[in-house]
């Protein structure tokens, strides 16, 4: 076992109808204003936003409103939403949506109390020490940002999607009302399982130290998220599957995986931002892409992984047949595994390796990702 | 998936060495003088207590101490540690020790703020809103209580073993140092694998609805269990093993186990603190005798969840198969599994039952705690 820290003060409030207390939950740290966050106007045509407002003005919280964030969240918004939470003197903010409105919300928290341009976070700049508080009544379950620190933003000027975080941005109330995702599309419970698989495969394929407790842990996370996305595709208003979906989501990315580890990377998601990046594709749809083609290069260092892998999630015997086991799984539930899927001209790998490569100082440096790398990757994803 | 609120926001600080920086977590919290608390003078001689000090005086934080705190702890202890800390004015309590140690230091840190008498919290005469903070150093893996608000005390008048907590007892840092545990001798290796089996299957084989995903979890600690154990008797200093064996034992009591499950109790815990309150044996002892007799007589209420503990913690086929697996296992680490083997006099189970009907209304009242469920259970543990 690997030094490690582990801390996550986020209070989880999960179940039925538990939007219905978000003005109590908030009361509760003393704030008298937010900035609600959202993202189409079809949350205002379903009423999640009258029982949001309903139930502030109940607990006498007064509030703003910033609709408009889209998937791929951009910091154009994130810009605007600086703006009126300074000029309107909230203190804190409210996203209601899925992933690309909190992370946003967790952008505009930290940029509402900052006097510079909150891109320098991202870029590591500076790094976060203040934010408004943040809460959160999360409708997809996908991204596992209502129980972590992180917030991805795409500059849409210079097409890097990066991450900003710190201690101060953890969501201090996550509602998770499995009901309330119950409405998302076929193709999106698609994405968002492959977006769990790739934060889940990201560690388990890359860390040179993996405790036996942690490994198992991990493959709970991906055999729940097969077994209920095969439920949710039957029957979308299976409410236990749902909720597991959920959960397993949420674990996926809070830590619970990272616990004594050593070594892990975030190989596919440093590949994959940039291809939604440029080709506005769904970042679930990018990692479906992306990650087989990683496990196909990774393999080498990780012989033994893979073929637990294998064994524990798909009973299978080798890790050939795990990769192409996974490959099958995402074509059945109906996520794409090559560029051509994708509609990415495979003829733009070159410009995409120079792109990940002016990039990847951010992320590991070019000693790990480097162009044969990087271009052995994308080159089996055609 | 049943409705549930999570929230733990103890900060772990687990690894090699990371006792020598305690002074400095603390010193975070703003805190300047703290009460340690500890069992035996053993600390002292190992060097701990000097380690610990000295990293207090570095950050100049001043410390008064608070020694010979026992297994099974007592309220005479506690409140010896309540007089002391209002006098000394100190503003936060370190546990270095056990379960035993950080449960009575949780119960001074609540006593230190309240003007009555403390043994209200465990009688339910009033609820645990303040409390100095709490810091450990958990030199024994078991209990859990450094990821969880409870702490549990004997009364040595009443004989009564009961327990407090609020969200205020959460241990603001827990240091889990897998070396500091290798001293533990090899009875009370068993004993705390024990009490981690039994904070598990209370749970597993209790709760009337038990997600897959959640099974799966707790499967997961119970395997990690046996699986170190064994490796831990054979080599003591086996670090890895170690380590997974503490963060199994933080796992099992750190609501993970809890979350999105339904009707779930304590029962073995409320048969077995009588035991050790009246008997002085060691609490993982008295559940070893306990647990299996529970599980025989438990078996009928949920015959599915028996047969896939058979299958997944033991590899079997059936309920009777996995609980004879248990004990025999049980027997291989060498804790007890009758009365006789713990040395209770079998002829006083008709007091023993006396005792607990007395106390089941502060479990779940004697609706559920029957004289035939008490008497059923014990005779069993014969």
């Amino acid at each position: 076992m690997k030094d490690f820290t582990c801390y996550n003060p986020t209070r989880i409030e999960f179940g039925k109808g538990k939007e219905q207390n978000i003005g109590q939950y908030i009361a509760e740290y003393g704030v008298k204003k937010v900035l609600i966050v959202y993202g189409s106007e079809r949350i205002k045509k379903s009423g999640l936003f009258e029982i949001v407002t309903k139930s502030l003005s109940d607990k006498g919280i007064a509030y703003e409103q910033l609709g408009g964030v889209v998937s791929n969240p951009v910091m154009s918004k994130v810009y605007e939403g600086i703006e009126l939470a300074k000029a309107t003197k909230v203190d804190a903010v409210l996203a209601v949506g899925g992933g690309s409105v909190l992370d946003s919300s967790k952008a505009i928290s930290v940029g509402a109390l900052y006097e510079g341009d909150v891109w320098d976070f991202f870029v590591g700049k500076t790094s976060v020490t203040k934010a408004l508080k943040i809460f959160d009544i999360i409708t997809l379950a996908a991204t596992g940002s209502e129980m972590n620190a992180y917030g991805v933003v795409t500059n849409e000027k210079t097409k890097e999607k990066l991450s900003l975080g710190g201690v101060v941005t953890f969501p201090t109330v996550s509602v998770i009302n499995p009901k309330l995702q119950a409405t998302v599309t076929r193709d999106y419970l698609a994405y968002s399982a492959a977006d769990i698989f790739a934060h889940s495969l990201d560690m388990y394929f890359s860390a040179t130290y993996l405790p036996e407790f942690i490994a198992a842990h991990t493959e709970n996370i991906l055999n729940t998220v097969i077994r209920t996305t095969e439920i949710l595709l039957e029957n979308p208003d299976d409410y236990n599957a749902r909720g597991e979906f959920a959960w397993a989501a949420t674990q996926a990315l809070n830590q619970s995986t990272f616990t004594g580890i050593e070594g892990n990377r975030y190989d596919t998601h440093f590949l994959e931002h940039t291809l939604s990046a440029e080709y506005n594709i769904p970042h679930g749809a990018g990692l479906s892409i992306i990650v087989p083609a990683w496990m196909k290069y990774q393999k080498k260092y990780l012989p033994e992984r893979f073929k637990r892998f294998a064994d524990k999630v798909f009973g299978l015997e080798n890790a050939d047949a795990g990769i192409e086991a996974l490959i099958n799984w995402y074509k059945k539930i109906g996520t794409p595994v090559t560029l051509k899927e994708g509609n990415i001209p495979e003829e733009d790998i070159p410009a995409l390796v120079d792109k990940l490569m002016a990039i990847a100082k951010l992320w590991l440096g070019s000693e790990y990702y480097t162009k044969e790398m990087i271009t052995s990757v994308l080159e089996k994803s055609k």
